[in-house]
């Protein structure tokens, strides 16, 4: 099986592959400069806080590339303009300020102006092969919550290859059951309104080899309640200090109707997801993306012209409705203000 | 304004709005052949529990008309035929069987042969003149139940004129509030996968004049957490002696949702959706839809070829969740064995 791998970078040009256009076209965007990276992170033509992530720090290089200065302070501060910049391209994953961030300190600690743009390439590198080391980590932590043979468990949006460097979050924990030889059954939700579980999950579990059955995402309470889903598993845009979890909207839903079941509900995210600087999810900005997401789909209007929607991307989940978060160097269980501390600083 | 009247009766021939082709055209079917009545309940062109027994009604009318004979006994034997393809149509809306079942007990009531056609003509006219009279009971009943100004109920599906014979069920209850004056904001779930909420309710909702919000089914959860929804209503299929309601897939979700956020979600059907017969919710037959309109859109395909998916119509929500049942003859409240017997019996 060929690993998904969304995010390539020649050398010279970022390459990738378009989501808004899977399942139905295989199409790759190549970019060299740093605004256009920034706006498919906005048009979501690659999408998934770690991979939007990983495309931030590229986007650091491409701007090294085409604003590098003999004059050092000069260099630097035009790098921080545009890591405002690429940062700005979506509010609510906290991997992108985060990979900004680590990218620009990398810079500022470079003394050589000649050497700062090796240093960002390396560096960019290094974000995404850690990526995918950290996703196989969270496989290995999380499999053995997955569910016995013929059991059910459920995810949501796209948290596989195409949402990361390589094999995923909480899909890759599904993955790594089955590749460990579980049987479990599976359920994606297609996810509304951007249809990532129909276009892209779906995808990738065919590319796995994972039999896989799509549901609307109003379904899933049902299977829940008839015992066909047993786990619930989502990944997560950016997790509070208390455990508070901001993930695709809906993922607040499956957790309370999980709860309600008394099904367990784990997010799986690598610790770079977790903002300690937050004390609860509430301070978490949520994204609104535009209405036409709603009242229409793929070019077509779906509701009559006129009509009003509201469109949020996120939503947050409080912790006491979250079993445990699966991260790259432990499962962590509540009081999550002490295990999440202890994973960020394990990593 | 002009009332939406989704069923017409020519005295030979049925006309139905095309539901499948709203709201982007507006095309009428006319129907003179019991059988294709029966086929547009099943292909959706006409939906809603109290629209499907209407048109069943008709149904029969139609049926009478192509099997009249002289010979009573075998008249009634074909009428009974007939009656039982048409019920047969769609499984989970108790109106379907219970319409048919009446027609059949006029046919049954009359020794003169000749006089059943013009006896279940009449019958069915009144079937339908009695469902929005019916209606305007319930949103009289239900209308104090909606929020105060500037706050927000929810609806999921399409419950209003459309899915009846004129004014609607739960979103005639959002229409009588308005009309009583109340200025409460309107929230309604798109409702995949058949897009009931966005073709239907956002259309009925132009028409009437009353500003409302089309969301994702996943984003009611955010809603009610964050309080813009303090209220929900939804309508019903099937209602069990205990208050367990067949519902729009989804309608369990937002139940459990609202609970958990301490809101009042309210059932609104006529008590001829009342099925005393039936103890309890487990026991009702939920119908399978096919894959393709989860798979898809318009005729489009939105997951990859080959994927499987499960389409359930219906759920159940147990009576726990339900805070009141509002129908014609009074609001039903918890114990539903007591007062949706009175409910019924009051009718």
């Amino acid at each position: 099986m060929t690993e998904i791998r969304p995010i390539n970078w020649t050398g010279t040009r970022l390459e990738l592959l378009d989501q808004t256009l899977l399942p139905h076209q295989r199409s790759t965007i190549s970019i060299t400069d740093y605004r256009h990276a920034a706006a498919a992170i906005t048009e979501m033509r690659v999408r998934g806080a770690p991979a939007i992530g990983v495309t931030a720090a590229y986007a650091m290089a491409l701007a090294a590339a085409e604003l590098q200065s003999r004059e050092r302070d000069h260099f630097i501060g035009a790098l921080r303009q545009a890591g405002a910049h690429i940062a700005a391209a979506r509010p609510t994953a906290v991997n992108l300020g985060w990979a900004v961030r680590r990218m620009l300190r990398v810079a500022e600690s470079e003394p050589d102006p000649g050497s700062i743009l090796p240093r960002l390439e390396t560096e960019a590198r290094l974000i995404q092969a850690e990526d995918e080391a950290i996703n196989r980590r969270i496989g290995e932590h999380g499999r053995a919550l997955m569910p016995p043979d013929g059991q059910g468990v459920l995810t949501h949006c796209n948290t596989g290859a195409l949402a990361t460097s390589a094999f995923g979050t909480a899909l890759g924990v599904i993955r790594a059951g089955w590749e460990a030889g579980g049987r479990f059954r599976v359920f994606n939700t297609e996810t509304r309104p951007w249809l990532q579980g129909a276009r892209l999950t779906s995808w990738e579990f065919q590319q796995l080899g994972i039999p896989a059955t799509l549901v609307a995402d109003s379904a899933a309470g049902m299977l829940m309640r008839r015992g066909d889903v047993s786990c619930v598993i989502a990944g997560a845009d950016r997790i509070a200090a208390n455990g508070d979890t901001a993930n695709k909207i809906g993922t607040y839903a499956l957790a309370v109707l999980a709860h309600e079941n008394g099904i367990p509900c784990y997010i799986a995210a690598p610790t770079s997801t977790v903002d300690l600087a937050l004390a609860h999810g509430d301070a978490i900005a949520i994204e609104e993306r535009p209405e036409h997401e709603v009242t229409g789909y793929g070019g077509a209007d779906i509701a009559p012209a006129g009509t009003a929607a509201y469109n949020p991307a996120f939503d947050v989940t409080p912790h006491r409705y979250i079993t445990g978060i699966v991260t790259e160097t432990m499962v962590c269980r509540p009081p999550y203000t002490e295990s999440l501390r202890q994973a960020v600083d394990a990593a």
